[in-house]
């Protein structure tokens, strides 16, 4: 357990919010746990910790098997009262008055969260992982499974949500934070990409840089001269002379917070003419998107904004015939823009994903069946303070382009002739990650070059 | 699923292994599963996936939610259909042909596993997630946990034992590969060694080697100057001038097998005297213990060589007093070297430890109830093919040090007075892996400087 990352500001932050989240929840007790480490070879050998996102936004540190008993107006804060061994195998931790001190709460040994849970019939929320919830379940009596939210717990998930759907100040530098050490990553990853380079060494780079200068990558990420498979998360090809390399990397900064960030370079340096094009038509489209955050507007419309931008594009570029609100009507689009725009972003990369759509859409709205926009991860109104990715792309997917099932709704708009020209694109996504302000936006990761010469600049560069 | 990795090597080996398991269980039938995603922050948003170990030692490729069904004779592996959405968001797999082709045995599909198994009354090993063993459950109608052999499964664990003890040749390929990447990684990191510098950049280029060349990391490495914490996993330090860093560090290789090194470095680029005197010992305790490594040996008695090496050590420099022999046996060298001198070393870095002291201990061994020879993890006797690591160590644990339940032993045996010259001396270990061969043994990390003058050596040439 870290404490140094409780600075004044974290601290203070972590007390409101769990007083904050108290006053939402009335005379109603809620137990946060913090999830159990994974074992990866065997229970000895696990992946390094990642505790649950609700825990780390309430109680600012992490500690495996920790559980946070907020009740009675007051926070408690149970943790292992480790022994001897422990101290010799991993060094004396801190004493429960210094984390008390540091999270701003009362701290008692673990064996005695059972008593203290009696009679409180306390909700809760699930952990990621399976033996986390099993623990849950003992604790609680009740049946708790990763990802399934029980009715009784849903006056819990609905208050956690609207708290963490608005970043803090302490949130927002967290963020802030995420953004800045990718934008090292993205330079570390640039300075190999060459033809001869491979997929396995930027994404190594990239690695290095979040590791060692934040707590590591915020997600499994994508580093691919094969960019039309969407989440490509093998990295076994060189880079070859005229490719793309899409690149979609995050960084996860101590606290937990996530940052998500996709560039798509030219492995040689400079786009080809099509390449170029279609990079044109993704960076209006993320314009196009990005100029439409702002509180009050729709996610939605965020992501038809977007929609519509690499519709009107493809029609100038010849790939689409017709109407441009008829075509995104139809989601013809999605052929080649076949995600959503974007999602929350905060102390999850997809944040709050764990509850759902409960989380991402607002009450009385729910997926679209039309293929595309049906995967839209986020449907709400904006406000100041939530933070979301804009990431639109144009991908040549076989499976979509190579079925009729998906194509037929095109029918006579898309000119395969046309599309044929623009082989050497198989994928491309810009994505950045913006924060909802009173006046509009702010793009958290604006200082990593995005623009068509300043890509290759960055390519160039190395 | 990257079948590349199932060259003409490794495919005629899990062919064999799984030949020779079937030899060995007769005409029962064996369920191998290589377990689920483990989640990271919530389903979606997984730790890179890591398959069971004797999953991997069977099939040789890694792919989630995967069985393996030993039943007459024959091999199937039964895996998921993916369905359309899959290969949209990541890719087209290889087909069964595919894997069948590679893995050298039937490839079905996963629906089909149920009724394939009805009647067999198949044994089965737990996975090490709780997850995997809840899918092994299900399909089997019986409890599976992790690290819980159920009598039932005892001869498949037997079995296992018996194969993975003695590594093949095409597993020698790989633990010479993981050894040969770790040297690099070493190499990486000493460049970054100086005063001003940091455990975590130290580990994020080692790190970086790993994830570039191989699979990653084979454990959570130890990169600290606070070598006196025996598995220190945290890295906030940085490196002062005069102290010692130690790093832990090993490479898991693209099949899955392990490496595992220590050195111990001078943050300055010389040791000090003392420094230098200390690491002596623990230098000469580990040629005594790599001596002793051959067919027939007993691995006690390989620990008990460094144990009495590092025990004549401390009585030269003054440090202890008395018959080495006697201090050994009264177990007074467990004050500064409370571990074992090492592990089975293979798929898992303590290889088979999920199966527990049935893996490491031969029948009728039972672990010592003495401090220090307790936590030794392994006592077989050795043959060619095993893989074991060396690696003593001298500490100065507070938690030992300054506790008279474990310093009583000592009586006026152990000086403090002189123990005291050596305070700039928290924690040293020097760790190889080595193989046992029919003459004798060979030491598959010899290239990895770990003298006096080539650890220096290392350092000053950054």
């Amino acid at each position: 357990m870290d404490l140094t990352l409780l600075d004044a500001l974290q601290r203070h932050a972590v007390r409101r919010r769990r007083l904050a989240l108290m006053e939402r929840l009335g005379d109603r007790a809620a137990l946060i746990a913090s999830s159990l480490p994974r074992p990866r070879c065997y229970a000895g050998a696990t992946y390094p910790f990642r505790a649950s996102s609700h825990f780390l936004y309430l109680a600012g540190v992490a500690e495996p098997d920790a559980y946070l008993l907020l009740a009675d107006g007051a926070s408690t804060l149970f943790v292992h009262d480790h022994d001897a061994a422990h101290a010799l195998w991993h060094g004396p931790g801190p004493s429960r008055d210094e984390i008390a001190e540091a999270v701003g709460c009362a701290v008692r040994p673990l064996q005695e969260l059972d008593s203290a849970l009696a009679g409180l019939d306390a909700m809760t929320l699930p952990t990621p992982d399976l033996a986390g919830c099993a623990a849950l379940s003992a604790r609680l009596g009740r049946p708790v499974a990763p990802g399934e939210l029980a009715e009784a717990d849903l006056p819990l998930a609905d208050a956690m949500i609207a708290l963490r759907l608005v970043h803090d100040a302490a949130a927002q530098a967290c963020l802030r934070r995420a953004a800045e050490v990718a934008g090292r990553a993205f330079a570390a990853g640039a300075a190999l990409v060459a033809p001869g380079g491979s997929e396995r060494a930027v994404r190594a780079a990239m690695e290095a840089v979040a590791n060692g200068e934040a707590a590591g990558m915020s997600f499994a990420p994508i580093v691919s001269v094969q960019g039309e498979v969407l989440h490509n998360e093998a990295q076994r090809n060189r880079l070859g002379a005229g490719e793309l390399l899409l690149v979609d990397f995050g960084v996860e900064e101590e606290h937990g917070f996530a940052s998500d960030v996709t560039r798509t370079w030219p492995v040689s340096g400079r786009y080809s003419p099509t390449q170029r094009a279609m990079v044109e038509v993704v960076l209006a489209a993320q314009a196009a998107a990005i100029d439409a955050v702002r509180p009050g507007a729709r996610y939605r419309d965020v992501h038809l904004a977007a929609a519509r931008a690499v519709a009107a594009g493809l029609v100038a570029l010849g790939v689409l015939r017709g109407d441009v609100e008829e075509l995104v009507a139809d989601g013809v689009h999605a052929l080649f823009f076949p995600h959503g725009v974007g999602h929350l972003l905060g102390l999850d990369v997809h944040d709050m994903e764990d509850l759902g759509d409960r989380a991402g859409y607002a009450a009385g709205r729910t997926r679209s069946p039309q293929f595309g926009l049906g995967y839209l991860r986020l449907d709400r109104d904006l406000v100041p303070g939530m933070a979301v990715t804009i990431e639109p792309g144009f991908y040549q997917v076989p499976a979509i382009l190579n079925d009729t099932a998906f194509t037929a709704i095109a029918g006579d708009r898309l000119d395969r002739a046309e599309l044929a020209r623009f082989s050497d694109v198989r994928g491309i996504r810009i994505e950045d990650d913006v924060l909802v302000t009173s006046d509009g936006h702010e793009v958290l990761t604006a200082a990593i070059p995005r623009t068509v010469a300043a890509m290759e600049a960055a390519i160039h560069g190395a």
